[in-house]
């Protein structure tokens, strides 16, 4: 199985051919998309409802009734990856994120042990409220599970970072279309030549998620996403892939290709994966992540995580 | 004489031989810019410093010992274009500006007949305190002079439009090279395909200004000229010259070609050359506009024209 897109496959990494894989076997995201299009299929499988809120994501996910994509649900409320370490780790990688603050923006560091919140919710179990977890020994994918809690010890931190669901949602409020939510696949991303500050064992190259735009668009985006420092905000680069190691836009390292028309410009953003691949190349004894698509969903709105410039 | 440019030639207009008019006969801005380089000739044709506040400038320039260009004047203060029009034209021009915000900013609107400024500086006189002025009579330039109390009129209305100096000094504040400012010529200027929303009479293309730039630096210059909508604020296009009608950039339609590197991408401000195109295609009866780059050096600091996005 593919350790950053959960793809099942021959192959054990995601790779250049991540997007024959991903037409090959649907990943979760593709599935959890597809109920957004069938209100009914979506009711026959869950409680929840496209208006359900944040809270009740967590308890249906807490019961075992919700053990899928996140995506969609709780429209208008952040969502967040999630990285779990010891505490020997978790200061290395800690300094990872804050000298790598564009792909691994910090929404909240838990203390050891400690899997409540404070600012994304108040009433949530880290170790039950998100729908799937994988656990890693090693780096290697050792169990995947929809309740961490009989993995769970004392010295465990908890790292919830910023996702670009919600720059995303800002987009579309403001007419700016989105290619791969247009197209209902994931979003494009490549590895690219620019390496990230490393941090003890935690190091590697930035990863990129790539939104084809219109020149007035793309002026537009980085308007509205400067104004979402704390999920990934302005782009990282616009308009020429070579400069930053990409020569093949059809061939993304993650994710799906998406058309580039002859009058948009490929605009690339700082990617929440950077921080997953960084995990597993230090290959810690011991780690825990949200499954692929299967984010926290937290009690913070879109809106509040505006900043002005 | 050019008549947008203030070049000397046997052409007319500003047209596709400007850049050899440019290299034949230094426009005035190179000779004010030459004047930067060197204190002590500066010292010797005014009392000016590169550090005069700009009640000093205005002063100079009222008793005309000033009468040249003012890039660089004042440094730190917004600068202004003039467009000065009797009452019956005042109210489509306007409209004009105000339906075309970006390339015709409106910074200040007189009162018919008032010959001072309330937001600019309290104790202007508009009729002496800028270097030197155009006479338009229906479109063609009818004298050019440092004062112009003798062609005063109790109906004639101006307007005061943001200048590209404040933000070009934001980026440069920002280590975002400008490559006009660095080879000491004029930024290149281009007619685009895009009307500007017409009023009245006043109508015509967008021109934009075009400063090359590296990916990372074109983001940042957005994020920076965002947040100065007073003089032109962000671009209107990045990278695709072609579909705002743009077929060479060694050809601008005013001002001098630069080098564009290639890992840089060409980035499109809205131009103050828009209205003064706009006045000269409507041809009024009668028009003062400031000398090309003698401008009104204002009260106001470039950092108050900040907003916050």
């Amino acid at each position: 199985m593919c350790r950053l897109c959960g793809n099942s496959s021959k192959k054990n990494d995601c790779g250049k051919e991540s997007r024959r894989h991903d037409r090959d076997t649907p990943p979760l995201r593709q599935w959890a998309i597809k109920w957004k299009s069938s209100e009914k299929e979506f009711q026959s499988v869950s409680a929840l409802t496209k208006t359900s809120m944040p809270v009740e994501v967590r308890l249906a996910c807490r019961s075992g009734e919700w053990a899928m994509q996140t995506s969609g649900l709780a429209p208008g409320f952040a969502q967040a990856n999630l990285v779990i370490l010891p505490r020997e780790d978790a200061a290395e990688f800690r300094q990872f994120c804050e000298r790598n603050p564009k792909p691994c923006p910090l929404l909240e560091v838990t203390e050891p042990g400690c899997h409540s919140l404070n600012r994304l919710a108040t009433d949530a179990d880290l170790r039950t409220d998100l729908p799937m977890y994988r656990v890693w020994r090693k780096g290697e994918l050792a169990a995947e599970v929809s309740d961490i809690t009989e993995f769970w010890r004392d010295d465990l931190v908890s790292f919830l970072i910023g996702c670009s669901f919600t720059f995303e949602a800002a987009l579309i409020e403001n007419q700016i279309p989105v290619r791969h939510i247009e197209l209902g696949c994931n979003v494009p991303m490549f590895q690219t030549n620019v390496p990230c500050q490393p941090a003890g064992k935690f190091h590697g190259p930035l990863v990129v998620s790539m939104r084809p735009l219109k020149p007035a668009h793309a002026i537009r985006a980085v308007q509205i996403t400067s104004q979402f420092p704390d999920v990934h905000g302005a782009p990282i680069h616009i308009g020429l892939p070579h400069d930053i190691g990409i020569f093949d836009l059809q061939k993304p390292d993650f994710g799906d290709a998406v058309r580039i028309a002859t009058d948009e410009l490929p605009v690339f953003w700082a990617c929440g994966v950077t921080p997953q691949a960084a995990l597993m190349a230090a290959k810690p004894d011991f780690a825990i992540t949200h499954s692929p698509g299967c984010m926290f969903v937290s009690d913070v709105k879109d809106s509040s995580l505006r900043q002005p410039n």
